[in-house]
């Protein structure tokens, strides 16, 4: 399923284009599948960033999503939890979603 | 899979405890399944709705995601596009996730 990390997404804090940018390059690039990945607050632009590609720049495509749990450091040493998503972006092989 | 929409739970503005409490209350009234459903910003809020009551409040519970678009009216009474998340949380029957 995957090969290496080079195509993983991780969203963040920069604005959505620049996502949609990465995630269009990797299809373009050849990949047949691309992974969106984001945290806490992030995960609504993950959203965002996966329906834009799917509606306006890469047809074909499936979204395969699953949420869960992460620990990350807080700026004070504390372990905290926050939220995940994984969007697995895939070219669909027999029918369009 | 739907007995009205009395399982559906809508998260907004409020507080996430509101929401826990919603879905929280819906399990222990018997539901074997409560939908989480959000919008725009919202979608963040939501997966840590269905995540909290997951780790703290409903054991066994399998979380099935998708994503999508909806067409909204703005102030203006333009129509606009916004993302959409619906988590459907049910209770897993051969093995825990």
């Amino acid at each position: 399923m995957l090969n290496g990390d080079d195509n993983i997404v991780f969203v963040g804090n920069k604005p959505v284009s620049s996502y949609i940018l990465a995630v269009t390059s990797q299809f373009k690039e050849g990949s047949s599948e691309v992974i969106i990945k984001a945290r806490g607050k992030a995960i609504s632009k993950a959203v965002d960033v996966a329906e834009i590609v799917r509606r306006r720049y890469v047809k074909n495509v499936k979204a395969d999503v699953s949420i869960g749990t992460e620990e990350v450091a807080a700026d004070d040493g504390r372990m905290m939890k926050v939220s995940s998503i994984t969007i697995v972006l895939a070219h669909a092989q027999d029918e369009s979603t």
